[in-house]
């Protein structure tokens, strides 16, 4: 798991518009491996972000098994679509956000506190990784009782995604969804590829088709249900100074959708990473679609 | 704890009749040896299944103290009667189910999730091992506080096991409880006798008499309050093919009760288990007493 | 964490005056140290008394970061008064407890459980420690959302404290609180001493002003909102017998504040301890400012 706290600033927002935000996480594990050299295991996430009364629940759970590369999950899964590579790749700072970058559309992924009511919720999801490649599928059945049809969408999710690396300079990234959250017809696709110019700097570029239905707990200032999502493109790179500490990483984001509080079709930001060598020090300021500047600056450690 | 996953059919089940179980069990312990050889301690467990939202609650706690082969436990108790080691000794497959030869009484055990607003109540429960022989006792009071009777009964629940292992060859079990779930005269006896005729193979036997109140926690499809559960005659065994690791296991149960949606007197089952050397692939097809087919397939693994 | 259960009878309880009490706290830890020295941390608390239906949450979260002596804690962060070395120096026997020596009035500390509706709080404090000297700062916004001004006071609450140990016998502490659970005005203070007389036995006096709001959870038999809290003096002591494993403590305190059900202005309690090497049983027989009497006998045990 990891800790996390700090000061983010947003525009406008209603309240205090600087507030401190602190997240833990803790995966809770519990493996074994058979005599045929098969793992079995279970995982559980107990997780508190600032704003919550109390680490109010756990996660619902996954078991999964691993052998030679294969991964087949059953439960609480990660998908296919939230997993491919490069889907976040232009998250800037301490807190790991990107205001332009990443999708706007809905599609599942792992749940880390609450179902919320969708408790007939099930997934299995399959993956494969050999040298370079990693291959990953999924499926979500939002009630698969047939009888609690509750939220989202009553649609069956499935999604796919490619991750390749040719020559460790080159990471080319594919992923497609259909029936994002359950919804017929919120199809969404990515494809994403970053080259590494230099030693240390590296310059992407992604491309994604958001599909017709926002998940809005993601995208609390954006778009709404019914309105247009676009596509987004982001051009996006990072340089290591020459300390090998400091990562600056920056990003220019277009949208063509249009929703009610949309100003501008681009987005921006610029971030720093500094390395403490098992934490880091980071910041970012950021320009979203609605022309409101957000800043973060704050520390993050894994363990 | 453990994990297990697969699917489970039963016929008739409003909705799907075939759907995905997972249960991921964790125990939580805390423990202490002092300087004159005495355990202490705590454990609190994290359990989710299929169908939960989340990990909605730890289960309530107990605290144990343990000293040659004697263990005295206070709070959310094992109890004596659910702890007999034959009792649940017909339960078939991965899943460990048994529609025909377990219990159909209600009584106490250790609470995984939560109390349900029962929460004045207190166990205090004593186990002591000698060789091949386990005696327990528990006692459970469902309000402690004289002012909180909201569930079940208020009796006071009062229970005993024994058991005994004759020349590695023979098992004997034995269990009483008085005012089980705290229901004034709901009182319930199991005997329950089983035999390695070779080594690879055992035949057991079990009695029970269920009193009068059933869990219907336990048996959704059954007996309702009120009705006559009768007591309960289970044959039972299992025999390991010749290459160590197959394990196949059936039983045959007769029940002389009266119910609503009951339709025959008999119940059997027969299951599989494989060893994986730390999990066990397990199948299971088994008749219930309305005569309602069930199968599953599945995987446990502990660890 | 620790585990403790047994028994506490308390006069003129409603319902059962003797009730069996136990608790489980178990405190998650997750941290790294980074290459320079650095140690950054978070930690969250699952706890189970007696009286709970579950282990119903686990606590708001806080991260940390230590170096040389000094800690910085943001979240849901112990602070300053309740840390304060000696506040709760007159407690007696396993459960801790003290019906007349310990603090009246309402101040923030951890959160156990839950902020219970007061979910934008949030602290940051700051410790330092060097050789026998120890400071502490904290502040608590109850709500730094600026929306979310639901429970106690809206003020923010500041503290110090300040421990020093001169040449292992002499303990001095010393602690301000302002506006105490956010209410203004609700400003304390504590000082406190103790000294080694002899190697086996100490004595101290302790001195609280404790302000004009009481925290009833704290206190459920005091006195409520609006009454006079008054000032309290305990005088305390402790003696170790010649075994080196039996310790007798009292204390006799003397508070001259006025409420509806006070009838006299002297508490006092005596308590014993008997270390068993890792855990320790303990009791206590103790009388409050209602003139009703308490006691306890269990053990607790610490891991």
């Amino acid at each position: 798991g990891y800790g996390r706290t700090g000061v983010i600033y947003v525009e406008d927002r209603a309240g205090n518009e600087s507030q401190i935000a602190t997240r833990v996480r803790l995966n809770i594990d519990g493996s074994v491996s058979t005599d045929q050299g098969v793992d079995f295991g279970a995982r559980v996430r107990l997780q508190w972000d600032q704003g919550d009364d109390a680490l109010e629940s756990g996660s619902p759970a996954y078991v999964y098994v691993t052998s030679n590369g294969l991964t087949v999950s059953v439960g609480n899964v990660s998908t296919a679509y939230d997993d491919a590579g490069l889907l976040y790749a232009t998250e800037l700072g301490a807190f790991d956000r990107s205001v332009g970058g990443n999708s706007l559309g809905g599609f599942y992924a792992f749940e880390s506190k609450s179902y919320g009511g969708e408790n007939d919720r099930v997934g299995v999801a399959v993956s494969y990784s050999v040298d370079d490649l990693t291959v990953r599928a999924s499926y979500i059945d939002p009630d698969q009782s047939g009888l609690n049809e509750v939220a989202y969408g009553t649609d069956e999710e499935f999604g796919i995604s490619v991750d390749y690396t040719w020559n460790e300079r080159l990471e080319l990234s594919a992923a497609y969804v259909q029936s994002g959250l359950g919804f017929d017809g919120n199809d969404q696709f990515f494809v994403g590829a970053r080259y590494a110019v230099l030693d240390n700097a590296r310059i992407g570029l992604n491309y994604i088709d958001n599909g017709d239905f926002v998940d809005t707990a993601q995208n609390p200032n954006g778009p709404v249900a019914g309105q247009d999502l676009g596509n987004t493109v982001a051009l996006y790179g990072d340089y290591t100074l020459a300390d090998g500490l400091t990562n600056i990483e920056a990003y220019i984001a277009n949208n063509d959708g249009d929703w009610a509080s949309k100003e501008t079709d681009n987005a921006f930001g610029i971030g720093v990473n500094y390395d403490l060598g098992g934490a880091r020090l980071g910041a970012s300021l950021q320009r979203n679609y609605d022309e409101k500047v957000t800043a973060d600056l704050g520390v993050r450690f894994d363990f």
